[in-house]
């Protein structure tokens, strides 16, 4: 880290981007994604917002705890209860850090009615008190792009007097461009003094498309750490794309001289797996991690392609962690090979588990004459959503549909004790999710359903998303299967299992995204 | 246009665009987004590649009959014949231009194996030849940010003497960044003769991330035309995206004091339609017309939007077109509302189309509660898809499916004449697909196979895209319904009526997309 064109890489899917609308994430998806994030090279996971409820100060306990190589890093706005309790959180890690933040611009400091004067005071005070608990201090002025330089210089000096060793610098509406942003940062480390002893930090969200280049020419203006997502998930245009800023390094290393210790080849698995837990589809034609992001079709491309590849590629699909040789599975694979390629996938799987993944991978192999890594994927996902602990299950499915109407007939358990009802409905997902609302009534609304073939061909398995929404607290589902109505069943199901859970955790502290963040 | 801040914008979506795996568009489907781009205010439509195929020669020459304000351009490569053809299609419009083209980067002189001396030898011939036809010649050098400096200088100044009066500079592979960007339209303008008579353009690829700051760049080095598509479609990550530099320029006008004529208005509306047409989804967190553009989850952001809508909103809602008061017709409205309500949403509507439509809209209205504009979106769509002349249509279909087995009874007409099956598969969806295959066996593959409920809501109608490849072409079917195996039949049917029309066309004129650039 003493090298002066490393860039850390500050990862906080599971924090800003998990605030999206809909991208709610379960305790054990947090778990997974954090452990891929850690493994991939991240220098500083950003867990989560450990006052904001329970859940969110389990999560980042439990990834505290289990981190091996990057800082774990919350949340907290600037009050003493925040910071405590993300001390409380973060300290299990082998290297904690606690973030706290107050917006500086003058809109944002009118909310709470503080001059000048007084936040200024209060972050001298909530600084000292982090740095008091956790060497690794980082602090963030908010819309700071949007914050008069004065000012700016100003609180960002007295947050490093107090001890923060990170100063983030957020364009908190995704309001700068390039030059803006390489000025800024090149501003603060000219008028500041100490600020040659801290790492200064870029934080650009996308809703004029710029996030990426922004966070570029902040590197370029001084920054040493970018703040970014996986897919670049975040709410409204979302934060800076993980993916483009590590691969614009890599790619264009002469012009950008920095390195980052990421390994890329795990980016095709983290942007798959990030997409399926927050039911955020990522576009055909995303940067880096789109479908057809490698991809030619022009028989003007496609010729220069053949004759010489760099032509029209300036990265390898390998280098992203896309294997080309998708060589399929088939019903007469064994259960080494399927352990070998699970392995491969990513999957590490305890001889159980082996045991029930080739009963299911035999019936889908069954029904479907290759089986490909996607398949396998889809697999593991659905064995890891529906498990026996769950309160509702599917037990058994029939459905009519067509020309002439809808109707299903469904037996589930609920709690363990059988039920069957037949229902209609327009159309047979609606039957169907009428069947279910009869076995267990509830008043949660469906915001969004969405199904994706896994794979090419009509035989493929379904991908079925749906999410829900119940007094402001947002669950989703999924499933696979080759029908798409009992994949759709099944994730609906999966949603309402998802909301008994929630419902449950939040029995104990009210609804956790209800929070103001202006303390008066 | 004499304003040196104005800055043109050139639309590609249907050239650059439609070339991206599986956005093959229908001649219908073209003339309605050149007709909508033309009203938005676009300068410049790229209409299409005319010596591609009969079909791309017929819609650009359709293109310009039918234009209003734009410059209908159509591409040709340095050929003479390609850009004979080229102006036999834009010809008929009130302002054609031929934008012909060459690789210049080392890279791409040895595909057809020219030297220095023969390319330019080869760009003095082919632009001379253009501006003989044409009084608006477009040059652009492809690969021109992997182009030697003093090439790029000497072809550059070759094509002005010829009479090009906008020189473009594409970044073909999505390679630069916005400093390098800027700083080679500069170079252009200091150092070749004449610069300053003609317009220099920017043609920018998102590979990186970096497309709409690439562009943006440009602009301010002193371009003053920026090339683009509707929601950045385009191949592998696709071009920058309109509506991302147009916005930018807006809210930014501070730093970027540029001025365009663009009815910003008018951006989601094309932005779904552009979707629709290519298959391709808009992820949620895309910047401008992602469907969380313009949401906010977390109680910080709320509290903040509620208290000032400032804190986090750069751009209202309004401003592109989208319209908040989303207010629902019901079983109650009558033709006039109807109307009316069509007539918001962009569709002028018949007499007689209209008696159609309202018998639809009351069937949807007797199954859904409430009829949103998207329904009514998708209720037009559907309409249009799937006509009279087709020559497949659904006539019945009768499916069961779950957990026991699926099947389904299908009756379709082919060319009028009544067939009936019945079929079994993998899950419904391939139960059904089966079943059309046997009335109407063919080879092609299915590519994609997508459901999106258009609201939320259990009761929704469904969307179903589903994309065939046959040989190497691809076409796309769409249809709406509640019923959403229904909708897949009818996606799917409506996908083979597209490949027969394709086939009738190709029998005269080979795979469009099958010719060589490189011309030996």
């Amino acid at each position: 880290m003493t090298d002066p064109d490393y860039v850390r890489i500050f990862d906080t899917t599971l924090r800003d981007g998990e605030q999206s609308p809909g991208a709610t994430m379960s305790h054990s998806e947090k778990l997974e994604i954090a452990s891929m994030l850690d493994e991939m090279g991240v220098d500083i996971i950003e867990a989560g917002f450990p006052i904001a409820s329970e859940g969110d100060f389990a999560a980042v306990s439990e990834i505290a705890k289990r981190s091996q190589n990057s800082v774990i890093c919350g949340l907290a706005r600037a009050q003493i209860p925040d910071i405590d309790r993300c001390w409380e959180a973060v300290k299990h890690a082998r290297q904690p850090r606690i973030h706290t933040f107050i917006g500086t611009s003058p809109l944002h400091r009118a909310i709470p009615n503080l001059d000048m004067d007084q936040m200024a005071e209060r972050i001298e005070q909530t600084v000292t008190h982090a740095r008091n608990l956790c060497e690794d201090v980082q602090w963030s002025p908010m819309d700071a792009t949007r914050t008069e330089h004065d000012y700016l210089c100003r609180v960002v000096e007295i947050a490093i007097k107090c001890g923060a060793t990170t100063i983030n610098i957020p364009d908190t509406v995704g309001y700068t461009a390039p030059l803006e942003s390489a000025d800024l940062i090149r501003m603060l480390l000219n008028r500041v003094p100490g600020a040659d002893g801290v790492i200064f930090s870029t934080h650009c969200h996308n809703d004029l498309g710029m996030a990426t280049a922004n966070s570029l020419a902040a590197v370029a203006g001084g920054a040493r750490q970018i703040e970014c997502t996986i897919n670049g998930l975040g709410e409204r245009a979302g934060n800076t794309a993980l993916e483009e800023v590590v691969m614009a390094m890599r790619v264009r290393n002469d012009i950008m001289p920095y390195a980052t210790r990421i390994d890329t080849t795990k980016i095709m698995g983290l942007s798959r797996r990030v997409s399926q837990v927050s039911g955020f589809v990522v576009q055909p034609n995303k940067a880096i991690v789109g479908k057809n992001a490698f991809l030619h079709e022009s028989g003007i491309h496609q010729d220069g392609v053949l004759k010489n590849v760099e032509t029209f590629e300036i990265m390898k699909p390998a280098d992203i962690g896309l294997n080309e040789a998708n060589i399929a599975m088939g019903k007469h694979s064994g259960r080494a090979a399927l352990r070998a390629k699970l392995s491969e996938l990513g999957y590490e799987v305890g001889d159980n588990q082996l045991k029930d993944i080739f009963v299911r991978f035999k019936s889908l192999a069954d029904r479907k004459k290759e089986v490909f890594d996607e398949d396998l994927v889809a697999l593991m996902q659905d064995s890891a959503a529906n498990t026996a602990e769950d309160h509702l299950q599917v037990k058994h499915l029939r459905v009519v549909c067509g020309s002439d109407g809808q109707s299903a007939d469904l037996t589930m358990l609920v709690d363990g004790e059988e039920k069957t009802v037949h229902a209609s409905g327009d159309g047979p997902v609606d039957a169907c999710f009428n069947a279910v609302k009869q076995i267990f009534p509830h008043q949660a609304r469906l915001q969004l359903y969405q199904v994706h073939a896994v794979t090419e061909g009509t035989d493929a398995q379904a991908t079925v998303s749906v999410r829900m929404e119940e007094d402001g607290r947002i669950v989703n589902g999924q499933a696979a299967d080759t029908d798409t109505i009992l994949a759709s069943v099944k994730a609906y199901v999966g949603a309402l299992n998802h909301l008994i859970v929630r419902r449950e955790q939040l029995g104990k502290d009210g609804d956790s995204k209800q929070i103001s963040m202006y303390s008066h």
